[in-house]
């Protein structure tokens, strides 16, 4: 049904492009959030180049949502009045034309926000979605997912993802060990990264926003979610290299996002 | 009424056993914590080999206590909403038979949390209460504590710890320049630590956690205590060794903490 | 209106001084600030010999205002239930005599969180606000200012400052590559600083909580202002000249905020 041949750019330039939009732009990212990623979050963000907001209450979400110039929505530690504050959003990214992206933290094991979830994307479809492989089938397959947590690969989830992507008209990024991103004909998987990054929390929760700092600056979304991953694994590489453990690969990977150059992408991102 | 003869294990044989148990298992370790340290908190849980989930809204705490494996409750930032999930937690976590641990931050001076630690305390006992020794005399004396800034040593509050360990079914953890451990009968103290642990927030937030951790890894509450208790202060002591100041010691601490091992552990820790 | 003749001290000596009473006095700091920057925040203030509480809900915050040294209300992320916690905070603050900073956080494009700004400066006056320009313009002429992103120069919102402060009797800072810190007819100018500070997230909040601990320590609130500001950017000044980027600069900033010294203040301190 989708044939390789229509896979993705087979060269990492687009992306370069993409890193030097960014900083170019420097985009305003609203970014609704979790208590325990917000500073990570935000401190990639500006690492990179972008401008974060963290406007989440229920008053403001909406209206901000049009001055943004990408909605970052995660879910990881909804509560009754930020789960407002999501919906505003999102219905003010659209009404707007803002590009937002979703982060569906958890969903499948936990109801509620599952739910949340899919009335989230019924409001209007996410630019991108960016899950591990056991999200990403849990929000394909409604709620009530089962043994998500049997699921390890990106590509295990593949077909479900390309399908989600049709469905919904978005570019759906699975991440794992090798990242898999699709927008339904095309596939693109990103090699790099390091298991110190799942030893540090908000590592995945930061690449969602990343998504939304591309998204606002290059128009492709398949581009803009390979790019932020492209950008965070290099850096994670490098990081990696010279750490003492999560800690000092944390602080590092601050200082690696804010020195990969678009040659550096270039040169480093393995793609497949 | 409690001699000294029935004092705990003097080696750290089952301390070094608890943290083999601790990262063969990588138990789930629900949160229900502050905003200032829900960051620090997951990264040393990560660190240590523990997968942290902050699952702290009303609608999901209460079920997903029942697939962690261990529930931390700590009080730093309660609000309406969040104290309505500790109550769910608790009550899931009674009725699943998950171990649940109870940082009362400071209780005491502040009502309306001190109201809340004894409701929760009502519902279901925890496995480990952790806290200063204010907070510890405060929560045994019910609110209204007058003072307690005044006490700074553990061992000012251990008859009090026992007594609370005795009428509550559970072990008792007083943290302070030498640490104290009870059940009641036995007492054990670890005497390693730095004074750059009160230079850094959450240092004594992300103990409470990592003994849910071990209790969930371990039947002994007061080993999985004092194993928590051993295994931050020996990555402390490390981490102190090298660091120019409170924020080289945080990020060397998460370091360390993910390089002990259970024969470091052994080595190093000193039990009195 | 204002001479330059009545500017404010030329030397460092009641900034230095400010420093070592801020030590010895080690004032119990209540933070409402935001789910983004609480860690840092209270990392920051415990390197320079402050005692952090963040205390944010409605029912604890108003009488703990009473036993605070000083209170910090940030709106960088408000909601429904902790603005009334600010409200309270302030009346507590204002009925007890307790010194209280005003940090408001993107005041102007965003009207809810405008209004209850200056709902909270109707309650009482702050001992301080801090802000950049665009936020001090925005505060002083009310909400639904335009075009205030295209302000950088504290020096551009200066007069405006100025008759801020007369207004309402308070010291405002004004935060940009030069600081500026009036109280109507004092100036001061503060040189010191980098621009990796604006390449981590919560540098400016951290600052606004060093301006109560300070608040807490020294009578006179232009000194407490500018003592703060002094301390946080010859600490970044130190952090800069060595990091090798935004996360080693983070890291360093608490380190140095730690150790500079009331002598290092006096003569690293570049006033103008």
């Amino acid at each position: 049904m989708h044939p390789t041949a229509t896979d993705g750019p087979s060269t990492a330039a687009p992306i370069a492009a993409a890193l030097t939009a960014l900083r170019e732009r420097s985009p305003l990212v609203q970014c609704l959030t979790n208590i325990v990623v917000a500073q990570r979050t935000a401190d990639v963000l500006l690492a990179a180049g972008a401008a974060p907001a963290m406007v989440d209450n229920a008053a403001e979400a909406g209206p901000f949502a049009a001055i943004a110039d990408a909605v970052l929505v995660n879910l990881g530690t909804p509560y009754a009045d930020t789960a407002d504050a999501m919906r505003a959003a999102v219905r003010g990214a659209a009404d707007a034309g803002t590009p937002w992206v979703l982060d569906p933290v958890a969903v499948g094991p936990l109801r509620w926000r599952t739910d949340l979830a899919l009335e989230l994307l019924a409001i209007a479809p996410p630019r991108i979605v960016r899950g591990n492989a056991s999200e990403v089938l849990a929000l394909a397959g409604g709620a009530g997912g089962k043994g998500v947590d049997s699921v390890d690969s990106p590509d295990a989830a593949l077909d479900t993802a390309r399908r989600l992507a049709d469905r919904l008209g978005t570019t759906v990024a699975v991440s794992g060990a090798v990242d898999v991103v699709t927008d339904g004909p095309r596939v693109l998987r990103v090699r790099n990264g390091h298991p110190l990054m799942t030893r540090v929390t908000g590592v995945g929760c930061a690449l969602g926003a990343l998504m939304a700092a591309f998204a606002a600056a290059v128009d492709d979304p398949i581009v803009a979610a390979t790019a932020a991953t492209a950008l965070l694994t290099v850096a994670a590489d490098a990081s990696a290299a010279t750490a003492a453990g999560p800690g000092t690969f944390a602080v590092g990977l601050l200082d690696e996002v804010a020195a990969v150059s678009p040659d550096r992408l270039l040169a480093e991102t393995r793609l497949a």
